[in-house]
């Protein structure tokens, strides 16, 4: 992405990593390191210290951890009124709750906890929203890696659902037309919310996904390829850097575009 | 498209169709005949009087004529009080401007001029002056079949123009990232604002258009493919069952999506 | 299509159309009619007689008529020595025994039956037989209108049979991987011979096919338009210029082509 | 790719990689390492003797170097009978000969030079020289990242060429079918040999190209995408696989394979 730079190179915020030796994290201080108006402060991995972080004087963490930790961490973060970016897995209600809670004692400090930070699957997800209305059809394919575990896709079942709810505001049915009377089991995909996603799995892939809609005479058709886990940075970097400017919590990265 | 009805079937929009043996207008007859809400109440061509429009007591007309004729038809409807919805062809600054003094003086009249009334067109360009921030590099790949004799398509330089000022807003260069050094020449693209377009003509293709951006390690496309000239009806609806409750001048059937 | 004339204008082949004023029939008069190297000789409906066949000296006859009258069609035809091109849906094992002992008594008559003339159609499907074998990983999706009644399609069955049988000769297991532990029922699509498939269907499609493989780092895909009934046209015409070539039974046009 | 193996994990095909710390070099010995009938049985970089090779009872060298010292190494080869793959890039007329040359000498010697390990490359080039003849109108999309230097890319060019000769064998135009009166410079692409070629560069893309063939009604596309250049070991396996079974010398995989 190329979202202008909040500060200068002599003045970068000061950014800290949890989780620096893992996947995501690696990824991280590279992109970090990359950004001339960001600048890596401390990095903390699970041996190290939290008070890495207010050592160092930074200003934004970025945590990819994991479940068991995760709130320790903001929970540490908020208390010394470091903003959080948080892309850890399996933040359920309960957790966002008890974020919400600790912000309640300190209105200025930003926490945001996006599923996803590729800003293209956020933008697919918000054009099939808004583009719902107007179609009579719609269906969802997605496309991955021959080891992944679930089908569909989260991002897809989401994004269907995102759909069946613009289709239902819009006084749609919630399902499109479809005269099909002879199926092979399967053939016509998994219903969610009565919208039907299909799932491809092939080697050779990486992490795909078409939401398809249609009308008399014309189809519309938007599409995300995601061919590496750098695609997850623009996203990162845009949290960080807008984050001091959102104080409280926030769910999805799509809150910080300007959509 | 699907937009509810504005009027019951028992009072329906009575709507007048010029120019109605023509490919459009007998297109236009045709969706509107079949929307329960809207009933065609009196057509004219080029041997007819425009009183007939009055006769039937018309509130809206459909204007698929042609550049010689449309101003004095939209005259006449203003006049009258009758609403118009505008796609005939040629419609430059000069005629927006001469409408909008007519309406000047009849200011509950509404009168719609659209250049392209397929929603997916329509859409298209909005999402991609949306996205144009979020990405490094964009193009625009447009596909028409072998008699067209523009190349690029009106639609693609539109696009790429829209997508230029968007970038522009951003603070982003014009041009895409493009380490080229030897090139064939036209390899490349023609050039709208910086925008590269690519024109591929193909005997079996009707109408479509690829708009491709790219950031490090993903893509989002976003497609539209018009299969026939029936891809056009539900934007004309749209505009009949809108037009009245939008007084004054609108130009693009965007201005009614609610986007 | 492209093919070359085998004939000059000046000495046309005569085709006669039987089921001349039906859907395809009447595509099937104007294509002849619109090509220079041949010549609608005859026109027969269902109210018509056979001898118009005779009395205009056709030596082709194209028939897409229905499963009732086509046997009877076809005998009459392979008696007089003329030969057939058949599009007639529901020719079945012993449709097909009962020509092929007609023809051993007239082994100068050639007669075609295609269950699908469109030239796109025949190649995506024997390029997939071909690529079957060096991928470990294949899916087909198969994108339609939404007012067809089987899924998948009879087409894209057939091309997984195909790529099922040529796996197996190459020693291929017959599914592709797959680590998919919680699917959502249907997500994964039908199994043809373990062959995963998916059915589209969607206002604004017409007749669509992609063939998908994969392996390691790459991806190879086969996709198939079909905007029109028009489409099968120039796969009639060639059948029509090379039946007099293959005297005999044929199934399938691909035999036909130079593959 | 999914050749079955040649020879027993008892007995694995003995391997040498020259090259072997380059980037090219260092896939190739992961991938033979992965390979259950082969072996890596020496690894030559710029500073070791290739003696190593005949030290190591190496049956196949498969070379990833440079220009300047590939004919070296092939001589080498050929002398002591080792079959050679070579994927080193500038392997122009004169080179071919002077091995060709050398190989007369040692008719037992096998020597492949593909300029295209991909599999899904070189069976798009074969479908795409197939289906030629068979469509009025033809062009290439090439879309690669924006790092790259040429353009068009010299599979796109070469596939051109390919389909061009195609073209000119069946009695076609060399141009397809193209009404364009009005052309902003460049938007139609490239000629090579009358075909168009477009090139899109995209921030996120790796190397993909599309074959767009249209006629009446209908289209067909072939569609290679390769993500990493994991892509080109497929096809390198296969060469080493087979060379042995193909003395003398060899251009362009597609020799391998069984179209």
């Amino acid at each position: 992405m190329t979202q202008e730079p909040v500060r200068s190179p002599d003045n970068p915020i000061r950014v800290g990593v949890l989780g620096a030796r893992g996947r995501m994290g690696t990824e991280v201080c590279r992109a970090v390191d990359a950004a001339a108006d960001l600048v890596v402060a401390a990095t903390v991995d699970s041996d190290d210290e939290l008070s890495r972080l207010t050592d160092a004087a930074v200003e934004v963490v970025v945590d990819f951890t994991n479940p068991d930790v995760v709130l320790d961490n903001i929970w540490f973060c908020v208390a010394q009124g470091i903003h959080c970016v948080v892309g850890t897995s399996g933040f359920d209600e309960n957790k966002l709750t008890t974020v919400a809670e600790w912000l309640a004692d300190r209105p200025e400090v930003g926490v945001l906890v996006a599923p996803n930070f590729a800003i293209g699957a956020v933008l697919s997800m918000r054009f099939a929203e808004l583009a719902a209305r107007y179609y009579e059809s719609v269906e969802v394919i997605e496309l991955h890696h021959q080891r992944k575990l679930d089908a569909p896709s989260g991002t897809a079942a989401h994004t269907a659902r995102l759909v069946a709810a613009a289709r239902a505001r819009a006084g749609l049915p919630a399902a499109s037309p479809d005269a099909t009377t002879a199926e092979l089991a399967g053939a016509r995909g998994a219903s969610v919310q009565d919208v039907r996603v299909h799932s491809v799995r092939l080697a050779g892939l990486v992490a795909h996904q078409e939401v398809l809609f249609g009308t008399e005479g014309e189809t519309l058709s938007i599409r995300h390829d995601s061919l590496s886990r750098t695609s997850f940075m623009p996203g990162v970097l845009l949290g960080i850097r807008e984050i001091a400017g959102h104080p409280g919590l926030t769910v999805g990265l799509d809150q910080f575009l300007d959509l």
